[in-house]
C-alpha cells in the first residue's frame, strides 16, 4: 500500500489529512513540522527533515507555508517522489519553483482540492467567456480567523478561471483591498474581497454584475474534511503520473 | 418600422414592455386588456379584441394569464403573425397549444427573457450533467407579493435545465411545497421553494448539496426592465423566423 | 457529578450530545433507542426502558421523535427528574403534554439550543415589532437530506418570535408549502419554505420585504456540535430549577 | 409649501431626490451642480451659487462630494436654513465642520436615509452588545460601478452601531482593505470589505462569526428611490427642528 508523507502535518489541514487517510485505512509514512508542535495523530512520526520523510514516502502532500516550499520541492526531487502542493499564499517565485520541479517529478498544485470548487471554477470560466466586460466580476470569500493570507488560494484560482474565460491576464486586471477614495470601477477589472471570522472552512462567491441584473456563482465548504479527502484522492492519482505539472482537473476527470 | 402589439398590456410586465419599447423609439400598435384597466402609456390604444390587435401588428408579445393563451394564439394564427409568450403558470395543455400554433407561426416561449437567467440555465445544465445524484438539487426563488403562481416560470425553466443535464424527467422528479412530515429526501429529486414579499423583481438560486459542500448558482433581477428589454429584443428577432417553436437561446446567441 | 441520560441516543443529535458530554468530562448515565441501533459512544449503555434510564439519571435530554414524547415525559415525572426537549415536529397535543408535565417537573422545550439562534430570535421579534405589516415576513431554512419534518423546529421558533413581535397568532397567519396557483400574498402572513439537501446542519433566514427594500436576518450552523453544546449547557442549568416550563432564554441569560 | 434646494442636483441621488419630490407634489427651489451637468428635471434651475440657492429654499439636501461640504454648510448658515447631509466619504474634518454648523442651524447627517437600514443598525447594535468578542464582526457591502469611495457610508454607519454596542471605538478597531499576508485576525476587530459592480443600489451584510456558527444581518435596496424618499422625509422633518445635530432616528421615530 502506498505511503503518504505530510509536510506541515501539525497544521489544520495537515491534521485533517492525517485523519482522513487513517479513516480510509491508508498508510501514513510520517510528517514534518516545527519541533514541539504536538501529536498529529496516533502513530504519526514528526520529523524536521523533509528529505528523510520524502525518502520513506511514496507520495507527499504539502499544506504548509510558502517559505518552506523550496525545501519541500528539493526533498521530493532528491527522493524522486511526486508531491501535491496545496499551500496558499504562493507568489510568482513559488510558481517558478514548481515549474522547475515539474521537469523531474510529478507536481500537482491547486488552490482547492474539492470537487465542488473545481466544478465551480469550470462554470466561472464559461460564464466569463460568454458575458462581455460590461458584466463586472467580483470575488468574495470568507475564512476562519486564523487564516493569514488574503485573498484565499481558492479565490485566486477562481479569478484565474474568470480571466482565462475572458482572455485576459489576472495580474493585469486585479482590484484588491479597496479602501478610501478608490475612484469609479475600472472596466474589465476582477475585484477581490476577503472576510475573516469564526471557524468558517471556506465560502466563495463569484459575482457577475451588469446594469439591472447579477449572476452569483458560489461554493460553501462545511468543514475542511472535504479538502482533506480531495488531497488524499489527488495524491493517490499522482502516484501513476510522469513528471509534469498538474491540477485537480485530471484527478476529477473534468 | 415593425409594430409591436402587447397582450396583457395593463399588467406589470405589459407596462414595462410598453415603456422600454417607447424609450427605444419602437412603434407600438396597441394592446389588449380588460376594459377599464387604465392607461398603459401615452398613445397606446387598448382593445379587447386580440384578432384586431394581431392584424395591425407585425409581432405580438404575451405576458398575460394562462386562461387567455388559447385566444391569443388563435389571433396570431389568424393574422399570420409571430408571438413571444412570456406568461407564467403554464400547464401541460398550454404547452400543447403552443406546439400546435408553432406549426403555422413562429412562437417563442420562455420562462425568462433576460441574458443572465439564460446563461445561468446553461451553467445549471452543465453542473447537473457533471455532478452525480449524490448532489441534491434545490431551487429557491423570491418574487413580489402580487405574484399568483408558484414556483415561478423561471424556477421551472431552471429545473428543466437541471433535469436535462441529469437526463431525467422533471415531472417525475419534482419535490414541491414541502410541509409537515415529509419523510427523508428522495434521492434524485429536484426540490422547489417559493418566497413572496415586497417588490422583488425576481431572485433565483439553484443549490447542489452533497456531504460537506454546496454549489450555489443564482441570479438577481433588480427590476423588471431587464425582462422587458429581453422581450422586445426577442420580439424583434422573431420577425425574421419561419414557423416553429423557439426559446431565448437563439435570440441571445447561446 | 451530574449524570445525563439521553433519549434517542443513537440519532444524529443523540450521538453528538454524547460526544460533547464526554469531551467535556461529564457523566452519561446511558440512553434509550430502538434495539439494534448500534453503539452510540464507548461505554454508553442503551436501554429500551425510559423509566429505568430516568431513575439512574440526574437530568434527561430528549432529541427523539414526537411519538415517543409522552412515554419520555411520563418516565421523567415518575422519576422526578428534569428534562430538556429538543425534538422537532411537535404538534399542539405535544405542547399540551409538556405543559402538563411542567406542573411536576422542570421542562425546557426549545426548537434550537444555540446561542446564535436565540439571539437571532430576539432580533426578529424586535424587527417585527418595529416594522408595520407592509413589511412581508418570509422564513426559509435548509437542512440535510435526512430531516423528516418541515418547516424545521427552528423556523417555527423564529416564526413565533415574529408573530409575538407583531402581536398576532402564528397559527392564524402561516403560509406554508406554496405550490400552484396560490393567488397574491395575503397581507400579514408569515411564509415558510424548506430546502433539503446534503449534510447541512441548519441554515435559517428571516426576510422582511417591503416596497423597494429588504432586511435579511439569518443564522448558519456549521455542524450540530453547537446544538449539542447548547443542549448540555441547558441540561446543566435545568438541574437547579423548580417545576415549570422553560426555554433557552434563561439558560443564555437573554 | 416648503421649498427644497438640492446641492449636487445632477448626481445620481440628486436626480432621484428631484423625481421623488416632484412625484410627491413638493416644491423644488432649484439645485447646484457643475455648469453643463445637464437638465436634472423639468423646471429645476441649476445654479453654481450655493448661498443664492440656500436663500430661496426652506431646507437643503446635500448629496454631493466631501470637498464641497464646507461651502454648502456656510451657505446654509448664512441663509439660516436647515440641511440634510447624505454625502458619503466624509473624514474627521468634515464631521468637525458639521458639529460647528450644528451650533447655528439644524443639520441631519446620515450614511443612509432608509427605514430598513436604520432598523438594521439598531439590531446590529443590540447583537454586538449581547455577543462577546469571541464573535468576530465583518461588514461587507456591494454598490454600483460608479461609486468612488469605500467602504460605503452605510457600512461605516453599521460599523459605528456595532462598535457602540460593544463599547469600543470604531477608529481603533477597524480592519479595512485586507490584502496579502495579513496575519491572523485581531480579536475585537471590525472588518470591512467592498464589492463594486453593475447598477447595485446598495446591499449590506453584517456577519457575527464564532466557533461553529454565524449570525448574518443584512439589507438590500432595490433602487435608490428608497433613499430619495427617506431624504425628502428627513428634510421635511428638519423644518421644525432647532439648531443641533441629528440623525435619522428622530425622523423614523426609532
Amino acid at each position: 500500500m502506498a505511503k503518504i508523507g505530510i509536510f506541515g502535518a501539525a497544521g489544520r489541514m495537515g491534521r485533517a489529512i492525517a485523519q482522513v487517510a487513517l479513516d480510509a485505512g491508508l498508510d501514513i509514512s510520517g510528517g514534518t513540522d516545527r519541533p514541539g508542535s504536538g501529536e498529529v495523530a496516533p502513530g504519526i512520526v514528526i520529523t524536521s527533515d523533509p528529505v528523510e520523510l520524502a525518502r520513506r514516502s511514496d507520495v507527499l502532500i504539502d499544506f504548509s507555508v510558502p517559505a518552506a516550499l523550496a525545501a519541500h520541492l528539493d526533498a521530493c526531487i532528491q527522493a524522486g517522489k511526486p508531491v501535491l502542493v496545496g499551500t496558499t499564499g504562493l507568489e510568482t517565485q513559488h510558481h517558478a519553483l514548481i515549474d522547475k520541479a515539474a521537469k523531474s517529478i510529478a507536481v500537482l498544485q491547486t488552490g482547492n482540492t474539492s470537487l465542488g470548487v473545481n466544478i465551480l471554477s469550470a462554470l466561472v470560466e464559461q460564464a466569463a467567456a460568454r458575458l462581455g466586460d460590461d458584466w463586472d466580476i467580483e470575488i468574495v470569500e470568507m475564512h476562519h480567523r486564523h487564516k493569514v493570507d488574503a485573498p484565499s488560494g481558492t479565490a485566486l484560482l477562481l479569478g484565474e478561471a474568470a480571466a482565462r474565460g475572458r482572455g485576459i491576464s489576472l495580474a493585469d486586471h486585479s482590484a484588491r483591498g479597496r479602501d478610501g477614495i478608490t475612484g469609479a470601477r475600472v472596466q474589465g477589472a476582477i475585484g477581490f474581497a476577503a472576510l475573516r471570522g469564526g471557524s468558517v472552512a471556506g465560502d466563495h462567491q463569484v459575482i457577475f454584475a451588469t446594469e439591472g441584473e447579477r449572476i452569483e456563482l458560489g461554493h460553501r465548504a462545511e468543514s475542511r474534511v472535504i479538502f482533506a479527502r480531495g488531497a488524499v484522492r489527488g495524491a493517490s492519482w499522482l502516484l501513476g503520473q510522469p513528471a509534469g505539472r498538474y491540477d485537480m482537473k485530471g484527478v476529477l476527470g473534468l
